[in-house]
């Protein structure tokens, strides 16, 4: 075992976890968009693309684990490998949290239409952009854009603060929309969920760059 | 650096991670205490439990590292530090679990009373004995124990989707405890997660007995 070959594991360990964040948002992307396009099969299309994100988590896993066997790693390529290994398990949620989203989607296709007083497409914007740049300060081990990131996180939060107050007060005054409502309280939630993953990312890569653990500093529960 | 002393820190590991265990676990059982007995100041012993929480999972992911760095680890010690850093995670998430529980808890006690058709204590005292069984499975390396909790993930599941369509059905009946039904929904919702993260520890747990891989072979999203 050379170092080299060391080096071009620590690579493909990279670029499989840009594949599954790739995975991961584009999962994301499509339960929204069937909710914009009243488009079932785009639903359908993240319950498949969920067993791809689930395989491709475990090869990563494998590989990570064949890496820390294959030498004893630099304090910093283990810090690097166990950063791939918790991103790896955050992105398989983000993958958990669209198909929740696609199911709740499916299910609002299926209501009478009720007009929703919720900019969907924005609050998910917003949480795919800050698992985008997440790993883009991965990638470049960027730790200030990782910061950003993290206060990206208050903005959701509100959205979501939001879109709870709205739903609630909507299904009280309009029973005959509550399960309508409730869908999109729900998936506000999901989306929140999205955008706490992404932190963890950011503060794995912070972790990661610094040797410092900055989790939990400031940042509260889910 | 003596493989001796490996090892100790290895039982060092496991003794944190139960604390670990043992704190999330008290978290849930408190938020459902203060449920149960109308104490919001249980749910307040929530909010401050998170911090030590947070705290013992970042002790607990250094240590891992510092042993991954020690000395080239056996495959099946590697495991066993790859599953003691996953299931760290995932307990830290049954904390975050508990406080959003408690949250809803303080909301349900500030409201009128409602009759909630709902055994919430029930619910919550499997799921918490789903992270029991799963850390116990994890302590005697017990692969068939583990897959028992996976099978209860069912029951969970189930009790989930009954709560949420007796709570929707209330909803839309009885909008004047809208709120409360609400409440209970997401409540139901959150002990459903837990009990998710005990089937993540069940398989992670199972992955390192076995040197197999079982996760995703049969259940799906969160």
């Amino acid at each position: 075992m050379t170092r080299t070959r060391f080096h071009l594991g620590l690579d493909e360990l990279k670029q499989k976890l840009l594949r599954m964040g790739g995975l991961a948002e584009q999962a994301v992307d499509r339960a929204i968009e069937g909710y914009r396009a009243h488009d079932a099969e785009k639903c359908r299309m993240v319950f498949d693309a969920e067993k791809t994100i689930n395989a491709v988590e475990r090869e990563i896993d494998e590989l990570a684990l064949d890496l820390l066997a294959m030498q004893q790693p630099m304090a910093t390529d283990l810090r690097f490998i166990l950063a791939v290994i918790k991103i790896n398990g955050d992105l398989e949620r983000v993958g958990d949290q669209a198909v929740n989203i696609a199911q709740r989607v499916l299910d609002i296709l299926e209501l009478p239409p009720a007009e929703l007083p919720f900019d969907l497409p924005r609050m998910a914007g917003l949480a795919a952009s800050m698992i985008r740049q997440a790993l883009e300060a991965f990638i470049y081990g960027d730790a200030e854009l990782a910061e950003r990131v993290l206060g990206m996180d208050d903005d959701v939060d509100r959205i979501n603060h939001e879109v709870e107050k709205t739903m609630r007060q909507r299904i009280t005054d309009e029973p005959q929309f509550a399960r309508q409502a409730l869908d999109a309280l729900l998936i506000a939630r999901n989306l929140e969920r999205v955008a706490d993953h992404a932190t963890n990312i950011a503060e794995d890569v912070i972790f990661w760059v610094r040797g410092a653990d900055v989790r939990h500093h400031q940042f509260g529960p889910e």
